[in-house]
């Protein structure tokens, strides 16, 4: 029980019991047989407890044979366009952009489109571990209504590109501003600004965004280097990289999260540590898209935060973070040696250094008293899981996220039992194919 | 029904139904709503039945919602050592083999280790698709004794390595005989000889388990050129890289299956495509242990036919064969770029293109009538696979093995509805752990 002030004790919401529990706090304390309570969603007690008394939850969520952990962190996604998974295969980034998904997009993207496709994704999310999603796309209030159904918890960018040429700044702004108040009510939701890419957006535009996000303590997500092309443009077009270019303009003092950062000379990665720039690492989208490997190793010794991400589901084309971590981890030791990042290592990329790339650490990432709760019961009674030498080893190099079976995001259980309670799986899935079919015979 | 001779009908002994059957045969014929009739072990009918009419097979699988297809083939695996799942993480390939695997082999294996081990993996292996394996290890008449009970089909591979020194060769062989004798009576089993590498059996021994194994037309299993080291040495000592070595002994003129070929030169390839050896790449296993990433598409556009492989679950983790595939994809994707190596590529590579590594075409690998009924359902009945446009893709880029529904070897159901029907899966992973803690309790 937790004493509350004069001494009256307080049931708590939910008891988490049975489990170890990883905290991923900053010495990385690990508790066998723990029992996590919670709280108005916040985590009020966390404790090993060899036989559990008198336990006065209202809800106990039983974990026994699992690892309990802060839910993790997905950086870099584009929800809304979940209904494209698998739809283009086999093309390098720029062919894959403006040939096949440009298009499609231009045909489909609607706020139905985006709506459903965040169900869909979302559902995946919340099955396999996810409890924080940073998202950058269009229509984005469609994708925090769809988070307000689900319980997740996500940062919303709602993205600016100009397709079609400079476009009318104010006009940009003021829809905007229109974005904003659509989902400030939306507890669990951060608003962002998304503006696509060095090469997706103007360059007088891009101080207009520095002073808008400034002015309004709004996050900017962007797509930063992930190409050669891409610097090589840049640095024609303006003698500088695009970081430096970012510096040049301002956006690095407000809370910036950059995706990719694959091809990074030592100044990009020297700026980036200086501002405190998160960076998001999708090393299977990187791959499938003919891209390079980022210095991951590199950017972290240089005091950078990196999180981990799986880009959207054209690109991967799942979105199981334990999946990811693994090649994340597999690509490290392949461009760096064996020994420089380890288990551990992605693990906390997962969790909390992963919100601390988004800014989110003093809230989530980690369980700890009074941060929120925010977590995730991973069952280990499986022959992939035994024996169980090391859990951060087993997490990074066996677990997927099928794994995951109880999952809680601010004190609301959105999944128990591996069956989600917060979303209706059957008409999604019904919908999302039927979704499917239009789009398969829509293609000429 | 099936008419056998003389106009008499016969009950097929499984029917499955409701599937889409990926046959992977010469020309990937896929059909739709399949009826797949297996007969004393084999396929004997495979049709599109819109609605099944009198279905009077002795059992139906409903595979309703799945893709089915041949059986996964692990090309190259280590199952007896499967608890030392995790066991020894970050080091490069010498330092694991040398200062951690082989001390805990010396002290830990032996032929309850294997059986305990192979039950384990066995167990693994069955959930998440796997139908046959191209094993190599110690003990291996108990890793045959696993395969019994099991139900699976392997290739069993007693391996043959010089750990302290040229052994007496009469005694290896001598030896060897009581192994092949020991496993003659498993139906399921192929015998194999494994000599370990270049490094691992001197040179003398070669040229004797070229003569045994062509004597008794034994196939024969070996790590090849997985390290840049190893064939440094070997050019060193011999003044040839190991594939010219083992050319020179007669080696490849037996049934030769090389996993790794990692550092292999264009002189190289040309040999194993002259002589039809298989290869069986292991991509998990060559990141984790700071390898390089092997020419997959130079070695298949000469004509070299590639498996895939796990290795064994200490430097993987684990024995999922279609992460294997998606990471596999996606490193050639790096290599050689975008859209030489697809995703039906890889799905070839799981299945008829490893038969035929393994010279097992003519028996598995494809669904075609006539094979041995080796086949298995992935249920799709999933958000990350939704929408499917493509159901290659599906299996390469967002599938995973816990996505398996149903099993079936030889015409034997191992797998139902995810449920396992040949091994008792709590009393397994019981023992399991117990040996786990007995392993980690002798860490000094």
């Amino acid at each position: 029980m937790i004493l509350a002030n004069k001494g009256q004790s307080v049931v708590p919401d939910i008891s988490f019991i049975g489990g170890t529990a990883l905290t991923l706090n900053k010495t990385n304390d690990i508790i066998e047989n723990a029992q996590i309570d919670i709280l108005h969603g916040r985590i009020v007690s966390i404790k090993s407890v060899s036989k559990p008394t008198q336990l006065l939850a209202k809800k106990i969520i039983d974990a026994s044979g699992c690892l309990v952990m802060p839910g993790l962190i997905n950086g870099h996604t584009h929800t809304g366009m979940t209904l494209l998974r698998g739809i283009a295969d086999d093309l390098p980034l720029h062919n894959w952009l403006n040939d096949k998904i440009f298009p499609l997009e231009k045909k489909w993207v609607s706020k139905d489109f985006v709506y459903l496709g965040n169900l869909l994704a979302q559902l995946e999310m919340i099955r396999s571990g996810t409890t924080i999603f940073n998202d950058m796309y269009y229509f984005e209030a469609a994708a925090a209504q769809a988070v307000q159904e689900s319980g997740l918890r996500a940062i919303c960018g709602q993205t600016l590109v100009e397709i079609s040429g400079v476009e009318d700044t104010q006009k940009i702004f003021a829809q905007f501003d229109q974005y904003l108040e659509a989902i400030a009510h939306f507890p669990r939701v951060l608003p962002a600004i998304a503006p696509h890419s060095i090469y997706g957006v103007s360059d007088p535009v891009w101080e207009k965004i520095t002073q808008y996000a400034s002015e309004r303590s709004l996050r900017v997500h962007l797509h930063l280097q992930e190409t050669k092309s891409e610097v090589e443009d840049c640095q024609k077009k303006r003698n500088m990289t695009p970081t430096e270019f970012f510096e040049k303009v301002g956006l690095f003092r407000n809370k910036t999260i950059v995706a990719h950062a694959v091809c990074m000379e030592e100044k990009d990665i020297s700026i980036l540590s200086k501002y405190q720039v998160g960076v998001i690492h999708n090393p299977e989208s990187n791959l499938k898209l003919g891209s390079l490997i980022a210095p991951v190793v590199k950017m972290r010794d240089a005091g950078v935060s990196i999180g981990l991400g799986t880009d959207g589901t054209a690109s991967n084309n799942n979105l199981d973070l334990l999946e990811e971590a693994d090649t994340a981890l597999k690509l490290q030791i392949f461009q760096t040696g064996v020994g420089k990042l380890k288990a551990l290592d992605v693990v906390r990329m997962l969790t909390l250094e992963g919100a601390k790339a988004l800014k989110l650490d003093h809230e989530i990432g980690s369980l700890e008293v009074g941060k929120s709760a925010d977590l995730i019961a991973v069952n280990t009674e499986f022959p992939h899981a035994v024996p169980l030498y090391d859990p951060f080893s087993h997490l990074a190099y066996s677990a997927s996220g099928r794994d995951v079976k109880h999952s809680v995001v601010g004190g609301s259980v959105l999944m128990e039992n591996g069956k989600v309670l917060t979303l209706d799986e059957k008409a999604i899935l019904q919908e999302a194919k039927q979704w499917g079919r239009r789009i398969a015979s829509g293609i000429s």
